[in-house]
């Protein structure tokens, strides 16, 4: 191997942090859900250099968001091709371009959660050094303008807490949920300076289910009444609450673990307290879909330029 | 519209149910998910003759399941073209082929709930009746040779009680996990027929994540040793449980609430007191993922056979 393809020889930043003694004593790790693993990649080689991270829900997205950013950056494949380099199965799909790779996790805290363990295990082994990840998804936004996009403070549970309950060996244990701070004021500046959009900041609810676990009345099933619905949202809006989505709380929580600089930035694709149906027109979905790859889009780049002029 | 159109006329049989009177006074229902609706699309005309649904992880796997279906009722298309009822969407795939729907579901319990609300919408929408659904899936055998398949008996959480918690408005609702045992006798009875594998009647643990919450040791995090994953692994053994998978509880929860047949029927890609990691050759794994397929289409077969002597 090239002594270049190995990153620790050239950048003395922060890693990116497993926290698991039995890794060392693998011969192979199988990336299983990505469909490679170190015995079958080199991953220094091909991922070494990435210093962003982008994921979303929809893998049709993730792929849209590498042929934005290839056009942002300047570094457009010629024939336009971009390929998945999870293309060995169906479970996520991930791209490439430059320092961003671009990765789906599918919908609901256990999938996102899987693919971060295989993500951070991934660019722990191909030694990469001060990343940022950040989420880019869709949300139902309460009191706020469809379309209007949040970046995230912190991350609560349905009773409004900013806690992440992960189950080991049958016992709960509580993680934390902070995100990074600076960052969110970094990407509330990129809103300002873009002025396209309205862009806040402000708390993210993350439930394990899209009808009952959010309070909608549009699902098989649903006991509650619009008032118990409406009481729960404005009890959620007392707790800064401003938008609702099902990733946050064990991305804010995995990422922090592994010292991941990380971001969640939703746009909100109605109004809570006047609907639970999406029955926007696609194009309208489509363009508020855009904005959050957007934003990260100009932040990157902002990034990029400092990097290169310090 | 023809009146056989509406299945209303044609049968008297069980319906599936949905609880929620609010659905009654929305003119149209947005299967968002789905990417259709009753106000685009006439889901009796559609759906109406729907009898066995089959869900699963992988979009892939449930389109094969699809071609597999189609040569066993000797239904193929000519042209092998089974489109995609979800192609304005990338978050589920569903086909169909004569009384068979094929749905995928991804990973983990938010992910499937998200579209058992939709199914169970759709089917209630389409006025079907006598619907049998059975979950076909991968999972992690407890003492199993790899290859088995486990009809579930019950579906029980990570600390063995067959129960599933749903949140709605912040506040915790326990489900029964009940699946029907008349359906999984009759799995077992083909199982027995068919004479190509190993299956067996046990429970299965559903866990809200792949690695720590399934106490693997090849997570990013793992903060216990061999020994505690083997005590906990021989604590479930000894409550019953043969195999671990991701989505059970909701399915049986879900199912049971609006009155579907419903059972899983899960192959064990590994034993988990042997490892943890998945580096089984592919056509291994290929050829393990269809023996659920080969024994829920010799189900069905069995069944239309007899309906139709009947």
């Amino acid at each position: 191997m090239n002594p270049k393809d190995d990153k620790r020889t050239e950048s003395c930043g922060s890693p990116v942090f497993v926290h698991n003694p039995h890794l060392e004593e693998m011969k192979d790790d199988v990336l299983y859900h990505f469909g490679f693993g170190t015995g079958t990649h080199n991953l220094p080689a091909l991922f070494g250099d990435v210093k962003f991270v982008c994921v979303g829900g929809s893998p049709w997205r993730m792929k849209s968001f590498t042929e934005y950013i290839a056009a942002e950056l300047s570094m457009e494949d010629p024939k336009s091709e971009y390929p998945n380099i999870c293309a060995g199965t169906d479970r996520y799909a991930m791209y490439k371009v430059g320092p961003v790779l671009s990765v789906s996790h599918g919908m609901g805290i256990p999938s996102i959660a899987i693919m971060l363990h295989e993500l951070i295990k991934l660019l722990h082994h191909a030694h990469c050094t001060d990343v940022t990840i950040v989420r880019i998804g869709t949300s139902g936004g309460i009191g706020l303008e469809p379309g209007t996009v949040v970046v995230t403070k912190q991350s609560m549970d349905a009773t409004f807490l900013p806690k992440f309950e992960q189950v080991i060996l049958g016992k709960t244990v509580v993680r934390n949920t902070d995100l990074d701070q600076s960052l969110a004021a970094e990407l509330l500046q990129c809103s300002k300076e873009l002025n396209q959009f309205e862009t806040v900041i402000g708390n993210t609810m993350c439930t394990l289910d899209f009808y009952e676990g959010q309070a909608r009345l549009d699902g098989a099933f649903c006991s509650y009444t619009e008032k118990d619905k409406q009481d729960y949202l404005k009890k959620a809006s007392e707790a800064g609450v401003c938008n609702i989505e099902m990733e946050s709380s064990v991305f804010a929580a995995m990422c922090k673990l592994s010292g991941l600089r990380a971001a969640v930035v939703c746009v909100t694709l109605l109004d809570r307290l006047n609907g639970d149906q999406l029955n926007v027109a696609q194009e309208v979905l489509h363009s508020y879909q855009q904005r959050p790859q957007i934003l990260v889009g100009c932040y990157i780049k902002k990034q990029l330029k400092k990097n290169s002029s310090s």
